[in-house]
């Protein structure tokens, strides 16, 4: 696994491996916008139905909402729409009509789900409510975009909104969306923290924000899931109100929960190489390519062998994809590890005669004859191992990179030197904690959600006895 | 079957039912914009993937395309923006800004995709090319809109776009996607008849295109479905060459082809009566349910054996619900009629003591005994009876409404007293044409693509001799 090129130039690595993988087409002449490419599109519908399971499996219900919000229920929650509103497209035309109210395009959903929330809502027997949708969102970047990472359209965006009777059943949706949301990355083997996002960084309209960020080669965290307790302050705004057990009306509290295909960006992040992908078998589009090594010289014929392999392989459900281009081995060699597929199965006319096929690890480029006999039971356990040891891999450097720091300058040369994430004291007032981002010129991702850890000593800022720990980092 | 309301007065039917049976949340509050809700969107999803299916084993390739398109880019074919600039949506504002270049909301995606195209294909090998993907497009509608059927948002709208070396190689690809088309119908068992539309109303920029219409309870068609042979037209525009075997560069020849949420609609007027849906068990979200009918005075418990029934249906791979809600069986009956559950079972202690269970066909109602011992291969049977029948009786229907007219005044009196499809001889003038769909109140959906009928008699229009016969009908 080289990995000079994926970590020294990690922009351009991964602004050249999305188009040269098949992930994305990032020709199309508006800014921020991409094509799926059908390679690329396999792995995030892969993806994306382990996410669905998830949800479907803890009692979410799929729905889908429409994309338009006419204004003027946008602009009720008036903490959204201060954090919404810089980024929000308006659609102010129909054919040759102007509109009498415009139209904005989803920046997310709660002001177009919840004033239909206050409609099913009526009892508590109608509560818990949990609901997904996975829809295509849209924000007006102004940064840099990026594909899969800074979008102007976010095409794959699961946002799952709840409505529960009591703030405890809140809080408990809030511990279940995270409990889902680690096992959706530990599926992946994306290493994350998961942080409690400091007040200024909350969530236009929540209470209060947990994220979950991992980091790229470059040092810089990616957020790559949030979720969000919103008390009962959309409740209030859209009325949401049910009547419960003794005849009173109360507002109901609510969750939500989203993650986009930024999970798709965190895959290439943690698995990457010089040469290209390494896609984890789960959500691999093709596990496995057969590439035949022909002899012109040999009188064995390794053509049928060859068809009887990716039989039995298709057989035993891997999803095989036969290379029978031709053009050299090498060639193919090379455009497969590209797109990350997690093992290569080479025949050539002196395996036939041996009775065996050569496998080969993109992760590891370990070579290795395996007999043919058998050969389904040992590509699968082949691929388990893939699996564990990239989570593995990713976590054990995902984990290194996470350092405590004691003073401003501590933590200042970590940052400089390692990128990652630095661990810091903190009083707990904003001011210190801004300024603490500001000066790393980074962010405080916040205090960690789980495990927190015991805190002694003083606030790097303003000396006073810290009251908790923050992570901080450069982030995208 | 009763069948009054249903089809006396089927649009309020539709409109009730739609909501009612849980298919969508029709109170949104903008014109022609709905809310799947999760049963209908469990029906959507089934149908959809039975399309998807059948894509995919045909050669095509998933992909899925930005919603913005530049004005620029947009207005690029001029019969293309001639039949589509009174129906776009332009964005116009992106947070504060007035944007440079106005952005469409696709209406439908030829104006994307083929510029990418350009760019994907170089030679003859890269040929044919044939992707499709599964969006959201925009219609500023004027007219009433309806569920599933006028919508202002499309939110399912299958779109596939094909590009090949020669004409004769799109126009076979027509007749593939026609085959395709009618298969995934016939799967729901949704009759149609298939037209070559008139020029006059023909995809704008299409050579000519072909159009699945079915037929409402209320006597009108329906368009499901659509083939467009494009022949050269954006190809010229938007510079789609390939390269040919000798060196030569040509422009491409190309087909796009479309399924919107309209199916489900037709599979609400195929099969629906007054109590509500009647859905084919292939797609329908839960095909059997199950309603426990215990008797307080009994000395046999029933609820063991109601779930050792549940869990052998399930294992038998049916989608079963067991509703075991404390209220009246009657109630329930009542419910999942009206969501179209195929087949109910009920069990009694009666039942319990004979070892039987009662099984009830939705389409029917006809009610039978059946063993409790090999249950799971009985209900196997009956759905397919269900699935069977309602196709059959579908398409009986369907087809007794299709009526031979020999003149305007007999075709006049057909559509009124019956509505349906009457069939006219044309002489094949454009104006003949127009005025009998006038004359008609009514549109020409044109000549029937297959099984053409021999034509020996006159223009009811101008009384000179016919060419052809078309098909007219009222229209949605």
């Amino acid at each position: 696994m080289k990995r000079e090129q994926w970590s020294k130039n990690f922009s351009e690595w991964f602004n050249d491996i999305v188009g040269t993988a098949d992930i994305m087409e990032t020709r199309y002449p508006v800014k921020g916008l991409y094509v799926w490419l059908p390679y690329g599109l396999k792995l995030r519908n892969s993806a994306l139905s382990i996410l669905m399971g998830l949800l479907e499996r803890s009692g979410h219900q799929e729905v889908l909402f429409p994309l338009l919000i006419p204004e003027t229920l946008f602009k009720k929650e008036a903490d959204h729409i201060r954090g919404f509103e810089g980024q929000v497209y308006w659609v102010t035309h129909g054919g040759h009509d102007k509109l009498d109210v415009r139209l904005a395009l989803r920046p997310t959903s709660e002001t177009s789900i919840y004033p239909m929330f206050s409609l099913w809502i009526r009892a508590h027997t109608d509560l818990p409510l949990k609901v997904f949708q996975v829809v295509n969102i849209f924000r007006y970047e102004t940064k840099m975009t990026k594909p899969l990472i800074r979008l102007r359209e976010v095409t794959t965006f699961k946002e799952a909104h709840t409505a529960h009777a009591t703030a405890d059943e809140a809080e408990a949706q809030v511990q279940e969306a995270v409990k889902m949301y680690k096992e959706f990355f530990d599926e992946l083997g994306i290493p994350y923290t998961i942080s409690k996002r400091p007040p200024w960084d909350t969530f236009a309209g929540a209470d209060y924000s947990v994220a979950f960020d991992t980091l790229a080669p470059d040092g810089k965290t990616l957020q790559i899931g949030t979720v969000h307790n919103l008390g009962q302050n959309f409740a209030k705004v859209y009325n949401l109100k049910y009547e419960n057990k003794v005849g009173g009306h109360e507002h109901v509290y609510q969750t939500c929960y989203g993650i986009s295909e930024r999970a798709i960006a965190a895959i290439m992040m943690a698995h990457g190489d010089d040469s290209g992908l390494c896609l984890p078998p789960k959500v691999a589009p093709i596990q496995i390519v057969i590439v035949p090594i022909p002899y012109k010289e040999s009188d064995v014929s390794i053509d049928e062998i060859v068809k009887s392999v990716k039989n039995e392989l298709e057989a035993a459900c891997v999803k095989v994809h036969l290379d029978d281009r031709d053009i050299r081995p090498g060639s193919k060699y090379y455009y497969w590890e590209r797109r990350g597929v997690p093992l290569r199965v080479e025949i050539g006319p002196e395996d036939v005669k041996k009775k065996q096929v050569m496998i080969v690890r993109r992760d590891t480029g370990k070579k290795q004859a395996v007999p043919m006999k058998g050969l389904a039971k040992t590509v699968e356990k082949a691929l388990d191992e893939i699996e564990k040891d990239l989570r593995e891999r990713a976590w054990k450097s995902f984990r290194e990179s996470i350092k405590d720091a004691g003073s401003i300058e501590e933590a200042k040369g970590l940052l400089e030197k390692h990128g990652g994430i630095v661990r810091m004291l903190w009083c707990g007032v904003a001011t210190c904690g801004e300024k603490m981002g500001d000066d790393l010129g980074g962010s405080v991702l916040g205090e960690e959600f789980e495990d927190a850890k015991p805190v002694l000593g003083k606030c790097p800022v303003c000396s006073k006895n810290a009251k908790t720990s923050v992570l901080v980092a450069k982030t995208y």
